[in-house]
């Protein structure tokens, strides 16, 4: 039996996105080499969503929601049925296969409280869940709290592109040797690499076979760069029975702020998530459901411009870290980058303190994603695209500074 | 070992309330006896904000806090700090004792989110939680979800108010006997029994003297009506040394559309839920995170008008279940009622669809509350005053039509 200190040890967050204002770093300046180094802070653990604002007239759609009263307030614990259809209907057609809304579909708070709902509707104590490494940092703890076991299927990520990907021999292995669940995410995070189309297929294929659940988290799919081609598993031939797929407006499109996701999948799944959701939190909040009514329908060339917005910083990050040797994966989707850092002299976590401190730049620890990246940080790059290069190119001093 | 089909077996969520929608009433056509009853449906389930609608400029407050973009939409967890500087002030200041804003409170998902958290935080596999029956249903599943043995305390509910209140001998065995959290709300959902101070001060030294948890939900306490007293626990001079409680502005003030809670209490459990909250769905909506500048601000003599709006409903609706000899408790606080109908010969969860079916009229099963009210339903009168009285009538004639 797993004691609550043990349990809750597991989900210290203390080195969490968002959460280092909470540190104590009076220690820094006796370590710290060197001056400050001056220019505009930047806070890389989530992205910014005053450089790229969320969808025009969602306040607005907003105050709709909010106008309509009661009926908005309390909706379905799966949330409103016509929000429901009308995104089931617009995620159907992303996805490459039609989403029944009645059953086949729930509206949550944010792509977290998805991802928590899938993984307690198929997780708890002694089930193996196949996880990657580096992935999403909630996913194995999430496993952990509901007392699964994790089984690591490493991702290639700094090789050549044509090799990188799960690693489908060991996933093979793990779903004969009774893994129930395997949760990821493509695009990575958080290494932007996208699960190529073949991975895809085989992924889909072994899950069916072996009887295994699949939740795929494709949170960042729509911000896909020139020349990359995106696979939807649910609109493969041969499919799992068990299959939740986890989408929502906070990153692409800046909705964070509302709290609101979506998974979408397997009927008797759907219905758990719903129990689930019933003591957790009971719906996403009512009035910003409404919200999702903006979501696959912005203006005409709007996610364009924005995916090529993240494309030039994408590109110029990877020339200031590449130019100092940096071993980066070039992210093929999202906005997230995974550089390996040089050696450096101290360990990283008080690196990452000191960068904050020191040079005003807030990035997450590679170990969030997975135990032995400790040399790794993780950016998000949906920032101001000045106040990033001027960033990116502080961190390179900084470990100039700090290096062996 | 708990097996997933078990564990989702207690969170069976369709007579849950607003749940009612999704039920297939095709058989129930067959069975009604005489003509449906003509009148404005009445949703008992839970309370109707265009009939009480939201604090006043809450929508325009919310507009300031999307306004303030990214520093609003990504909060700590715990949620803004200048939100929960203002929020801990008026709360220490309502319940007797100061709550320090930087660690002894957290923004919650509603007040769900809050229950959820903190018995997320202190029950684990084999936990003993003491439950009063009847309770929200809610606690029940949620101990029972965590892995948790839940001990039943009786609360005295239908003699004499002065007897009314939990069983504390009942409770004091279960101290003795391993009992390690005890969850309880007051007022009382189902009954609208407020927890007389001597209770309140009996259970706080028992939960000292044998070092229990206590997580009490005050989510009506504001709703107090003519002549009635409110004992906060957290005031009392002996108190446990872990003890969370939970308050929101859902009920009273009308804002559950925004999904707000906050709890607070023993900084290591705060700790602890924040943690957990990381994992659930990071936090309360940003944006709506602001709508708690209104709470314990709103205009002067709004809560109390709204008070005495309730009071009369509930007078009205005392009277019609009284002279049909439905037992009914007086609630002293809060919007519900829980009368015990006369002896049907049907079954209760049919007699409440065909209550919906043919009557228009939404309640909630007493068996949600306790197993064994099954005679009992709930009403939450939070309602237009002419459309509850006449609900209320249909509900006798239904009886009437269904007796035995």
């Amino acid at each position: 039996m797993v004691s609550l200190d043990e349990k809750f040890r597991t989900l210290e967050a203390d080195n969490a996105p968002g959460q280092e204002i909470r540190q104590d770093n009076t220690d820094l300046n006796t370590i710290m080499r060197g001056e400050k180094l001056a220019g505009t802070p930047v806070d890389f653990s989530h992205g910014d969503v005053d450089a790229f604002p969320p969808i025009p007239g969602s306040h607005d759609i907003w105050r709709d929601g909010f106008d309509r009263g009661g009926q908005q307030a309390y909706t379905e614990y799966r949330g409103a049925a016509d929000i429901r259809e009308g995104v089931a209907d617009r995620l159907g057609k992303y996805t490459g296969k039609p989403i029944l809304a009645s059953n086949e579909l729930i509206i949550t708070p944010g792509t977290q409280g998805a991802l928590f709902l899938a993984l307690g509707a198929t997780v708890t104590s002694g089930t193996k869940v196949a996880v990657i490494e580096p992935d999403y940092f909630a996913n194995r703890k999430l496993v952990k709290f509901f007392g699964g076991i994790i089984v690591p299927i490493p991702l290639h990520f700094q090789g050549a592109p044509s090799e990188n990907g799960p690693d489908l021999d060991k996933l093979e292995n793990a779903f004969k040797s009774g893994t129930k669940t395997f949760v990821f995410s493509t695009p990575n995070n958080p290494t932007g690499v996208v699960f190529s189309n073949s991975a895809i297929t085989a992924i889909s294929k072994l899950a069916a076979t072996h009887n295994v659940t699949i939740i795929v988290d494709q949170l960042y799919a729509r911000m896909l760069y020139s020349g990359e081609v995106y696979a939807h598993l649910r609109a493969c031939d041969t499919r799992p029975e068990n299959l939740i797929t986890i989408m929502g407006p906070s990153k692409t499109e800046s909705l964070s702020g509302f709290r609101l996701g979506t998974a979408f999948g397997t009927a008797r799944l759907i219905d758990r998530m719903e129990q689930l959701q019933a003591i957790v939190s009971l719906r996403a909040a009512g009035y910003n459901q409404a919200v999702l009514n903006t979501w696959f329908l912005e203006p005409a060339g709007w996610i364009k411009k924005r995916i090529l917005a993240h494309e030039a910083i994408r590109d110029d990050l990877l020339k200031i870290f590449r130019a100092a040797c940096f071993s980066t994966a070039t992210p093929q989707a999202g906005s997230y980058l995974f550089p390996q850092l040089s050696p450096l002299d101290i360990e990283t976590d008080t690196f990452v303190r000191l960068l904050r401190h020191q040079a005003g730049v807030t990035v997450t620890l590679g170990t969030e994603f997975a135990p032995n990246l400790s040399n790794n940080i993780r950016l998000n790059f949906s920032q101001n695209h000045t106040a990033a290069i001027d960033a990116a190119e502080r961190i390179v001093k900084m470990v100039e500074a700090y290096s062996k």
